[in-house]
């Protein structure tokens, strides 16, 4: 396939750099020192104790590369329509773009782009670190889980899964993708949130009654809200596993509340907001995801 | 009149001072160097320019005064009712107690001591600051208003207005007296609240888009619970004052904002807290301050 991996951060770099292995692959960023850098000395990728290279070709701009068979978005949620816009070009009448970032909602955007039935959406188990320009560590590998929003009648997807897994990921095709994306967004929205308004580590969450009682909240919005998309989930499972989250990893420290600390702008929109606009569709009442929302904007823009 | 004022505080002492004019005034305070301070010094207000010396009695026990005509609490919500609880022996059968506390729903408690129609509560828009110990300074000087929550059968409010203003206060007896205090909770419950949260001056309220939206939306709810309530109250007018009051004092800092900054347990509790409590008597959903008061109580947890 011909791929363009838009954003050349740690996930970009492993998906670019691994896919590089079976196709003609472009990792699109605006960062120079890191195009140059993949250009001289290849993708640099720490795994299994072993530092591998990877050519994958990168750019700046994607003018000239022509439509491709795939494009995959890597980019920070909140670059996520720049990127595209950027990038229009690439986009032909058979060209997919798939998604794998944090949060939901984001087929609400590439649909703008591409048909419905072109937008591919879905959760990574993977990750890593950048380590330095055109280098990264690969850190625990687990499933690509991806899905459609239609029926997938021209088996585009066992092609993505066939050519994927020869890169050395483990795809998983999901009747139901969206299911999946829920039930990983129910501890962003409350876990990672409640962390990130009150500037605390992960372990706070369980020990502190009062953020519990938040946390607890805003699980059960979000449940109420994925039960009216007509997903399955259970609520106490689910506060089980945010508790046990909290408690497996008290110092943990979640991206709202490190995006927060250090004065960036957050995903807040794609976390929590994703609640609030599918809320919004299915006529559920969620008051405490949109003031978090405001809240963490409001941080966001607080003088430093 | 023979008084108690509990809490030597700011506002305890311009009350406990100015009083002791005209009437027989003990101030209760658990900081015995105050205490001694009064007693050896006499209590210094400075007001209009010149330093008074007023020679109410201090106490650090109350043990042995007997039953009083009126208590006036004066302590942080917080302390409320260990205060009342510690200062039982000065309540009779025909002892008044008076809240000019901030916040609301302070009566709850006061029941709990005395019979309904000897509950006093009102607000003062006097204000003052503590220059050192049994050493104030007299702020603004303002309304003392106050009111009963059933009839004035016996005529106690003109009482007490007459020994009042005599001793330097200028009080206005309000026979809704529930409208006044929520008139007043409104800014606290909004503009207070959100700069506690956020840890902000005043300005940023009406200059961010964001906190300006948590700020509407506690207002909303606090307007619906005051109509349920009985109140009259315009929403549009009561967000117009919190606008103004957020631009008028751009450096402004709020008593929730300072006492989290410093650590120190808020009065949320009979602030946003008071919101949440007239609510549920009234079913009306309020959970924006639910959150809030969750999420002050969660901060003043927080590891410093």
């Amino acid at each position: 396939m011909k791929i363009v991996v838009i954003g050349a951060g740690a996930m970009g770099s492993i998906y670019g750099g691994h896919l590089s292995i079976n196709n003609e692959v472009y990792m699109v960023d605006t960062n120079q020192t890191v195009v140059d850098k993949i250009n001289s000395d290849g993708l640099k990728i720490d795994e299994d104790g072993v530092t591998n290279v990877y050519h994958p070709k990168a750019v700046t701009t994607t003018e000239g590369i022509g439509n491709v068979d795939l494009v995959i978005l890597f980019v920070k949620a909140i670059f996520s329509r720049s990127a595209l816009e950027g990038n229009k070009n690439l986009i032909g009448p058979n060209t997919r773009v798939l998604t794998l970032q944090n949060g939901a909602g984001h087929e609400d955007l590439l649909k703008e782009f591409v048909p419905v039935e072109h937008v591919v959406i879905g959760t990574t188990e993977d990750n890593g670190a950048v380590l330095d320009f055109g280098h990264i560590r690969r850190g625990g590998v687990g499933r690509t889980n991806v899905g459609l929003l239609t029926e997938d009648t021209d088996g585009f997807l066992p092609t993505l899964k066939e050519s994927f897994d020869s890169c050395g990921f483990q795809v998983k095709i999901h009747e139901n993708i969206q299911q999946l994306i829920w039930d990983k967004l129910f501890t962003n929205v409350s876990l990672s949130a409640v962390t990130g308004i009150l500037q605390v580590d992960m372990g706070y969450i369980a020990s502190n009654e009062y953020a519990w009682k938040m946390t607890v909240k805003l699980i059960h919005e979000a449940v109420e809200t994925a039960k009216a998309l007509g997903l399955t989930c259970d609520e106490e499972t689910i506060t089980e596993k945010v508790r046990k989250t909290s408690e497996d990893s008290p110092n943990g420290r979640t991206s709202i509340r490190v995006d927060l600390e250090a004065g960036r702008r957050t995903e807040v929109d794609t976390i929590s907001g994703a609640v609030v606009r599918a809320a919004a569709r299915c006529n559920v009442a969620v008051p405490t995801h949109e003031f978090v929302v405001n809240m963490v904007h409001a941080m966001e823009g607080r003088p430093r």
